[in-house]
């Protein structure tokens, strides 16, 4: 069966549209919908540079990118009918007077009922400016829908991101603004919900009753690479825990929705986020973790520092991880911490939750020394999609010795053949008009307030960086976060 | 680790030991015992038959039989040495005379402590006659333990179950008496104690109000063979039913015993056996299938009806099928039935548990007309060995589609390779005093009563037989059975 809602005629400009974000994800994606019939012929997407490019040399390019990202490439003559070229300056006036007639035109001539997507893959000092010129000139005053799509950061605290947020609304209003976070786009991210609420098994044990804590990790094996501009101002707090991390929090936590409208889950996601227990100084020393890559080795080449990498203050004190424990202030989770950790230069690609089930009340079948093995739910989220359960069973002995044995269900072969890339479920979503997936201005809110507090009492107090080795799971802080509690992170586990 | 015992000098008598049982099951599993160092040199075996062999003749048919059940033979001479025939005539007091004097001989020999274990590997009728005599003879009076170890059937009913009880117990009490239902032997039956008791989700959910149906089958593909005399005075109710199956729910049933202890197991098991809702002839009717094979296909062959059988009489009324809903009259399962079904020509050769959770209470993902699946949690005990459990999961698809998904553990290859065989879990236990694994008389008790009620009404009614095809899933009233209360068995699950 399928929810599909075709036919949705939609102008689409995309401003950015030579960046590498538009070429990686943004043109392959609307490619596949097309191919899939879940775009159609009354569809216009015009790609918005600086540069000056003919329609030809752009198409040029988009073809070529598509190429290397998609295996089957059968309709690309057909699709590339539709990508337009519009020379532009985002703070040039004229360019949006320009950008309107061609707008209009395209309307016109593939009958687009004046709906209107723009999206913006630029950096976010451009959002503000954009949006202002985008009612300024009359392209937002559309007969059909008008719809932002922005990508992060959204702010780099919660005054900017207020600012940035009341500059937006004077042009689209809050449900007009879809804030991609594209972990909410990955299948196996949207599967925390669905097994959570579309299982009977999972609800009952779904609480502190039952649950010892659990675990999220997004690790990457890579530096920052080129990107020590942007990360400088960000680091791994802002860069990841603000939105990702917590984004994931969130969907593990949160009450089961009334419904699954995008209001009803996004105001469960909301109350969890609030009831996140606001750190006080001495917490922030207490349960988070920053952390720096030193020099290290991956896969026997040596690596440098964090320090030593292009455009990066040689003094930075940037956290390139981040491990903390946040307790959420409710009924159902109160005592259960949820640990989460991210950094670059760790020892795996990594993206997993953990759920780790408390102990049975008696241990019937160890009463000496050892210890049964945890229950565990793994969702495995990158690169290995799928999930698995940790359970206890006799194996072949006599006696009653029990073994850990794993019950697990991995995306096949053939599904992964056919994995949707997280950017094609958003933009799909967005067409649909379906916001469950995008960050709401309440959620940006509540964690922005959560991390502000963070790097408030951070970026008082020097950090002692480089504190790990390139290539090792961060300091030794990240463990004791844990085993002050009685537990360890679950590495290696699938 | 281990909780092996090792060094228990014992005398193992086995009555029949020339006959089919002991050939294919005993001896391989105490020589595979002997291989494991789990019997020691202290052990002597006496094979017990009518027929004049010798010691070397009876060893080479030993050798022989081990060869072809065990793949490796290392040791097998040194096991041999242990090994000595006596002929024997069960109901001749001369021979127990002689056998005493053997016994003794031998005790004095490999030094084993006078502990004696009698494994009657016989015809039922001559439990009575053989333990009357060990007594009599001297046999049981011994410095070491006693312990008598016998197979199915106990009885025909309560009554001869009871009078053969009466008679054992006048050589051996009720803590020397092992009765073997092989299926507790059985890996992944020994399993669903250590699933539900050493894991601590299962137990949350493990009642009525998150599951709503439990579903045990045996099936056959084979006849009845060679055994049409023993199975016509039996029939599956009594062959199948008063055992495995109810030990089956039983421990699916049972509450969690204070300690592994087997008194404490037992304890429940009783408990649970005897709030099995005893049935009312109208209830009879209602609630229990009675089905006879019929001449059909099998792997393309076709193949008899029961009623052709060898040694089955022409107008015979006994069941080769039974399919039942019990109901336990507890808090924990009020309301919940429990589906047994067991048969002979059947589609498939399996033993499977299927647990089948209540659905979501409200279902967020289809409010539609396609209902989601059930959660299953599946227990195959054979051929197949191995634990799954079905979920609901979003597959790679646009929108939130779920799909069931499967998370399963099977024992591995390697794991096979050492599977042990229910009478080598069994003979051990036996050895080490663990009466866990064995029906204790109060369950006997408890099973014959339920059973005596349906054959009792069955035996007042002619049947309408034969009423299934060989090679099919049984009649239609089995499938009846469970779609009138709104399920299904689950076919063809693992």
């Amino acid at each position: 069966m399928s929810t599909k809602i075709r036919n949705i005629p939609c102008l689409i400009t995309i401003f950015g549209a030579t960046g590498d974000l538009s070429h990686r994800k943004l043109f392959p994606s609307l490619f596949h919908l097309f191919q899939q019939d879940n775009l159609n012929d009354h569809i216009a997407i015009i790609g918005i540079g600086r540069r000056a490019y003919s329609n030809e040399e752009f198409r040029a390019q988009v073809k070529k990118s598509i190429q290397t990202h998609v295996n089957n490439t059968k309709h690309i003559d057909k699709f590339m009918e539709h990508v337009f070229y519009h020379m532009h300056d985002v703070s040039d006036a004229k360019s949006y007077e320009q950008l309107l007639t061609f707008s209009n035109q395209l309307d016109q001539q593939f009958g687009l009922e004046g709906n209107r997507l723009f999206y913006l893959a630029m950096a976010p000092k451009f959002f503000g400016v954009i949006s202002d010129y985008l009612k300024d000139f009359g392209l937002t005053d559309t007969s059909g829908f008008k719809r932002l799509v922005i990508e992060k950061p959204f702010g780099s605290d919660l005054a900017s991101a207020e600012e940035l947020n009341n500059q937006i609304r004077q042009s689209f209003k809050e449900e007009e603004i879809y804030r991609i976070d594209h972990y909410l786009g990955k299948d196996m991210v949207q599967n925390i919900e669905v097994l959570r609420f579309a299982n009977a098994m999972f609800e009952p044990l779904w609480n502190n009753k039952y649950i010892s804590n659990i675990q999220v990790t997004s690790s990457e094996i890579l530096g920052v690479e080129d990107r020590g501009g942007y990360y400088e101002t960000a680091g791994a707090l802002k860069d990841m825990v603000q939105n990702h991390m917590l984004q994931m929090v969130a969907l593990l936590a949160m009450e089961p929705p009334i419904s699954l409208n995008s209001e009803d889950i996004r105001a469960e996601k909301v109350k969890v986020l609030k009831s996140l227990r606001r750190l006080e100084p001495e917490e922030v020393r207490h349960n988070f973790v920053r952390g720096q890559y030193d020099e290290g080795t991956i896969d026997g080449v040596p690596v440098p520092k964090y320090r030593d990498e292009d455009r990066v203050d040689p003094n930075s004190d940037t956290p390139t991880l981040v491990a903390g424990k946040l307790l959420i202030d409710n009924f159902r989770w109160a005592g259960v911490p949820f640990y989460i950790r991210t950094g670059k230069r760790m020892k795996s690609k990594t993206i997993q939750v953990v759920v780790e089930f408390k102990e049975v009340p008696l241990n019937l079948y160890y009463k000496t020394d050892k210890k049964l093995d945890s229950n565990l739910l793994i969702i495995n989220i990158q690169p290995n999609e799928g999930v698995s359960l940790h359970l206890n069973a006799k194996k072949n002995v006599q006696g009653i010795e029990t073994e850990p044995v794993q019950l697990s269900f991995s995306m096949s072969a053939q599904d992964k053949m056919n994995t949707v890339d997280a950017y094609e479920n958003l933009l799909y979503d967005c067409l649909k008009g379906d916001a469950t997936n995008f960050t709401h201005w309440e959620e940006l809110k509540s964690t922005w307030k959560f991390v502000d507090a963070i790097h408030e009492e951070w970026s008082q107090t020097p950090a002692d960086f480089p504190n790990y080795e390139a290539g090792t799971n961060g300091p030794l802080e990240s463990e004791l976060l844990l085993s002050r509690d009685g537990f360890h992170w679950w590495e290696d586990v699938q």
